[in-house]
């Protein structure tokens, strides 16, 4: 009964290694380069955007080594192709192609593998990206826990494009596009097996169609920043943009969405929210000018619906990030120190 | 003195994240576009290969698992930039840019990350490649097996470049660029613990110069496949390229370049060397009037010195690898069936 179970031999570059990528990856992340099966893919760089040819590309990389593989709202392979796409988004490139590396251990069920792919692929395709080269490695049992994937991402970058980390200024405005810590109070609480009434639910989304859309709106060079709050959560993503662009950065605390679900699992736990990972939302620090154009546009897409003004860029302490809290006390909040949780994506 | 290893707050996207960051990756992969440190690296196609702007790009990935992480010739980060580099040469392409994604174990030296950053930093360089973006991850003791290494890689493919493996043709000539085995060999003795009288050393080497070189040298269009004979063998290779080109492959046995030290130890295993891992090998396949001007460049490269003619593409026997034996006798080859030795790159 070793037919469905990953064998040493599946990452032999041999006979069975050929098999597991033809009943597998060519036959769910179908498309024409990866049906080459050459050691690289060639991507035509002409049409795949607008009529001229572009001049930057953004490259980006993360492995996901995620416990449980399984979760509500996501598994690995969706978190692998979200991820990447994200951190793609973040410049404002378009994602166009993504590479997947599997790390599979020996005896792997092929079901979970096949459920894993299939959710590849169907995210693949929501986010309108292509997987088009891949590798597997399989290492004996003990040397891997399950399943690692690594997904890079190739996108275009328009030209009239200028968004980095360093790019904000005092008086802009912060915007977050919508609640935080859904992602980490999921996975912590499905490892820990702890049950709420209300469930809580992973928001891992691709967010590449709501950053066209506010690049669509905005005028050029009005939005700054994007990040997408990934580990460390909201509070270091905005401790490193401070940091970047040697300015503060202020946030109310109650303008700060989180589910109340997400806040009873927090404070059952003692975790702050500001340092829980989220793997479906964004950062934006815009222009003061058009925050509330920016607000609208973000709340016009599905996964921006419960997008808010946050705080603002100041040139008061600069590098810090300053909480506003609800009772009007000030307080320095720091990136996230030590480990809250292993294996969050 | 926990300073001198992994701890699972180096994957906590927080500040010790920050800090090995900077310790190791921003010092040793040093340039302009990792130090932007962004969620993907942006990069300029304008300048960087020629006073066009590129209309093809090549993009491979794999993962490194090797056991173990230091060997004579190589050690897991020289393979893990030679490996991505070789899969982008095989295209064609110049590779220019890599990323680099890690996953550790809790407990990892610090000593060994440095030493394997640093190998990955000097093959980099050797290369004429950049590591532009990277992620580290961590995982529990025992969820892995030291480090893994995941390198994708972009290139540039120049317009007039068609090489692919279905272009093998009748009558083209087969070359190799060298000695087969050595990378196999050497690891499975180290694992072994198996001493040899000349010590075996890997071959692990960035092939991105000699195929420059050929490209220069031979006619557009006559350089028709290029393949990096890695795991599964040479044998491997040439079976798929004879699939893909519904051509035959014909081999002289005693053409093909193999050490004494690894025929020695393949005939004590019990190997053939023609299934046994290269890491710093190509198969080229050339029009048949090219030869030998390929064959001459070739062994012109610090690379290539050991270059053969080894065989022919035949129009009989359509998607077999036959071997003429000294004997006379032709057998047929297949493609590796089973695991030869896990782990082997």
């Amino acid at each position: 009964m070793n037919d469905d179970k990953i064998l040493l031999a599946h990452g032999s570059g041999g006979k069975l290694s050929h098999d597991l990528v033809d009943r597998f990856f060519v036959r769910h992340f179908d498309n024409p380069s990866l049906l080459q099966l050459d050691d690289s893919a060639v991507l035509d760089l002409t049409g795949s955007q607008s009529a001229t040819l572009p001049r930057k590309l953004a490259f980006s990389t993360d492995s996901y080594v995620v416990s449980p593989l399984f979760f509500p709202g996501g598994d690995i392979g969706k978190l692998a192709v979200c991820g990447t796409v994200n951190d793609l988004s973040m410049s404002g490139a378009h994602p166009l192609w993504l590479s997947a590396g599997f790390i599979l251990e020996e005896g792997l069920s092929l079901a979970e593998l096949e459920r894993i792919v299939v959710s590849m692929a169907v995210t693949a395709k929501k986010a309108g990206v292509q997987i088009v080269t891949g590798d597997t490695k399989v290492v004996d049992r003990g040397s891997a826990d399950r399943i690692f994937i690594n997904t890079a991402g190739v996108g275009l970058v328009p030209d009239d494009i200028e968004i980095a980390g360093d790019r904000a200024r005092p008086d802009d405005v912060v915007l977050l596009s919508g609640t935080i810590g859904d992602h980490g109070m999921t996975i912590m609480t499905q490892r820990e097996g702890l049950q709420f009434s209300s469930p809580l639910q992973s928001d891992c989304a691709p967010l590449n169609g709501l950053v066209a859309s506010l690049l669509a709106t905005l005028p050029p060079g009005t939005l700054h920043c994007l990040r997408d709050p990934t580990r460390g959560g909201l509070a270091t993503t905005l401790v490193e943009l401070a940091e970047r662009s040697a300015a503060g950065i202020e946030v109310e605390e109650s303008a700060v969405p989180v589910r109340e679900a997400v806040r009873g699992a927090c404070e059952l736990l003692g975790l702050d929210p500001l340092h829980v990972a989220n793997e479906g939302k964004l950062v934006a620090i815009v222009a003061a000018e058009e925050a509330a154009r920016a607000l609208e546009t973000m709340r016009a897409h599905e996964y921006g619906r419960e997008a808010a003004i946050i705080g603002q860029v100041t040139a008061a302490h600069p590098g810090r990030l300053v909480l506003r809290t609800a009772l009007g006390a000030r307080r320095i909040v720091d990136m996230l120190v030590g480990e809250q949780l292993p294996r969050i994506c």
